[in-house]
């Protein structure tokens, strides 16, 4: 690095950023989007290195022309080396408001975690992978903070069942649940991930030995689900867990008999 | 057809969807996503045949165990004639409430719109894509309806114009707008583009020959503007007319610099 | 439109595209992609008026330095009120051979078609979309023409049936094919589909009542196929056909018991 | 893990795959995609652990009716410690080839790497992410390995600056590189990734300060290239380095100016 040079440099561009703006619209939300960035995930079993991909935005006041976009990166490569948890991303979050000195900030990561995952009668052990969000939002006077997960699970039609003689159709389906809780809870994407698997009628594996998929093919037979049943489901397992303030889950059916989905969703906000 | 079988056949399949349901949770939204429908699009200049995109849902009372997806796409195949605008949509959902006896209906149709398109200077004439939306709502108490279309624009930075000695870094950026309506509005898909193209540096065109190529180029470098100035450009042009009761309206550059984008957004309704 | 304009602003504006290139690399394909044109189709029903996104590109002699990108919109421009098939489409790669001088042009076009499909036992009618595409290169010497399909179908696993005491998994897969006909033949997208069709353990469906929901369950338990089935079943059906010169057949299940597909092709040419 | 159990299972469970056929067609590629998987990817300053994404198959004998998809992943899971480089994909396939008793097996293997990239002036650092990919072939007649990466860059266009008074349309490129090895090559991504960046008209950071943009601005700028430069500049790389057996190289640009692409590609084998 050469500090002189940079100083010089920068002495000679102006800052057409800090230009004021005189179209009174304050801009909720500008930043920056899609980039990718190495992540250290806080899981129970120690950090996880994985791959995030970003969006990080600042409300800008009505009177301001433009945010300085390099701020952001800098701002996620100092935090490069820590496990990154929900209530690490609040800290970085207030970071960042200071940074660029702004009334508030939001996040969206997206990333993938793995786990290890056995097989329900050969044991046998392969890596599982779960599609994970960070969103959160912080400003002086609240902090928001919510994890998401996007789960497949295999669904079997309770009326293909009961009305056919023989066989029942089934499908992968995905259980997406957005969960809002407090900044400093100690709630984690494999707790969601649970909730979203008891809510199928059968739980996905990466690896199955015959023994296996003989017991998940007639677990899932025994254990017909719609998509409103699977959304169900899991809201109450969301409401059960007093942790979680609010959410949104939605399930989606990749239906094998047609070529569009089964979709259902539930909001709810605890009182 | 064979009413008789069908009607037999009915007979001897029980209705599992008319089940009641005891877990207490009202189903928010539950239906068909990713059904890719012929649709004829009403425009200005007469119907145009397109292909749609729709997710179709109903609100579940918590005592129904299920909704019956056939009549989603039963009731799209009985409007398949009609030319689509907002006022007709509200009229489908309409009719799909009473047919589901649901209390509320919700649609969301994605679509392409095509407009001859002139060149700037040759006035050479090609055809311009636009990628447009549906989003609305029906329940007996309340009619939502908002349009949103998704115009590809030039974006010429400011500061890198300012600070260079020649030259400024330049890309493709998209503005989105989503404009809420009164469902009798006649603002069209293409009043929203006109919004989206008057606030970026240039427009984007199908076709163009070397002299209009050398036209967009120094109108691009004329009109330098930041994402910030995107969204705040299109966010008055949206204030300024009348029939819009709230939209958000997005800009995302492309960055020719970086490997991510730059974004920003503003929310606004009208008091 | 004003050709004098034009006249006098092109010979303003040097053509650096004509200029000549010493770096002695043919380039094999040069043009455009992504493009979003109106198209009609030329069904066996009628024109089809659709939505098509084009690739269309020219080889590039190693002593020039650049093609004319504009050209590739002006001549699809010029074919829009065409109805579009094999034959067409070689007629308008000559076209573009000659406008652009080249040794040889390319076309990839994807596009949806739309069929009225009867459901299997209460009949009742809905559109069923199809992703088509054609590939295509016409030089001198010889003229080539693919046209492909991507079919989605029922797949219930043999394996899962045969271990297991009741229900076996299944899902939805896609079948996609890719024949290579003589540029004359009137091989259409119709005849790839129903190989298609023929080759899973069920056809699918945009409408289905219970009574049709029974049918096609049951006909999927009585008829399992593995990926390894259904390509050898697609190849048998191609290899039958003699407009056929050449195939590759392609199976993928969305497996309803993993988050990962099942894949199987065949590639095959007439001797 | 039970083995008795397991083997008491498998017992009870035909093997259905093991079947024979008789349909004749033997089946070039049979396996899994989109299987997401840890990957610890061997890079000049150690491993670096990432995400990959899989296509694993084998070739099928003509009688044999299926092959054994949980061996795919069994073996992926073996090699979970691995350092991933091209040497060890072979290893890889040549125990999967021995493991389906199959004459051939084929890989294609997405995934990220990053890499720390100081901006060109600040010298400010910040983390740069490669896509990448292995492509590999193993039969006991012949081994193939094709690294592959997908680049971005600013392209600016040099008719546009030469027909321009003032400015010149610039946009995000990409270039793709897929590079035929010997399987022992020690030629790796970092090598694909420098011919490409020096191909177009400036590299792309992941962090800029006002510096460094006003740096890159004017860099492009003085050295325009269309997609045709870009792809024989690479293409003139790649025949320079004599560990290179054959490679496709193609350039994708944004433009700025249209809502489509402009592309070029160059295939070339060394005699």
């Amino acid at each position: 690095v050469n500090p002189t040079l940079t100083a010089v440099a920068a002495h000679a561009t102006p800052d057409v950023q800090a230009q004021s703006d005189d179209r009174g619209i304050t801009i909720d939300r500008v930043g920056i989007r899609r980039l990718r960035y190495p992540l250290l995930l806080a899981t129970p079993s120690g950090p996880q290195a994985t791959v995030a991909e970003w969006e990080l935005t600042v409300e800008l006041d009505a009177r301001e022309r433009g945010t300085h976009m390099s701020r952001f990166v800098e701002t996620l490569e100092a935090f490069a080396d820590v496990a990154m948890s929900g209530r690490r991303l609040m800290q970085m979050l207030a970071v960042l408001r200071d940074r660029l000195d702004a009334p508030r900030t939001d996040a969206r990561c997206t990333l993938t975690q793995f786990i290890e995952r056995a097989a329900p009668i050969s044991e046998q052990r392969a890596q599982h992978v779960i599609d994970c969000s960070f969103v959160a939002s912080s400003s002086v006077e609240r902090e928001q903070l919510t994890l998401g997960v996007r789960v497949p699970i295999t669904t079997l039609c309770p009326c293909s069942k009961e009305i056919s003689e023989y066989g029942a159709h089934n499908q992968r389906g995905y259980v997406s649940i957005s969960a809002e809780l407090e900044p400093t809870s100690d709630l984690g994407f494999l707790d969601l991930l649970a909730i979203a698997e008891r809510s199928g009628s059968a739980v996905v594996y990466p690896l199955l030995k015959r023994v296996d998929e003989r017991h998940v093919t007639m677990q899932a037979y025994d254990s017909p689900t719609f998509v409103e049943d699977v959304v169900r489901n899991a809201a109450l397992g969301l409401i059960g867990d007093p942790r979680v303030i609010g959410f949104t889950v939605e399930a989606e059916n990749n239906e094998s008999i047609h070529d569009h989905s089964a979709v259902a969703s539930v909001n709810w906000r605890r009182q």
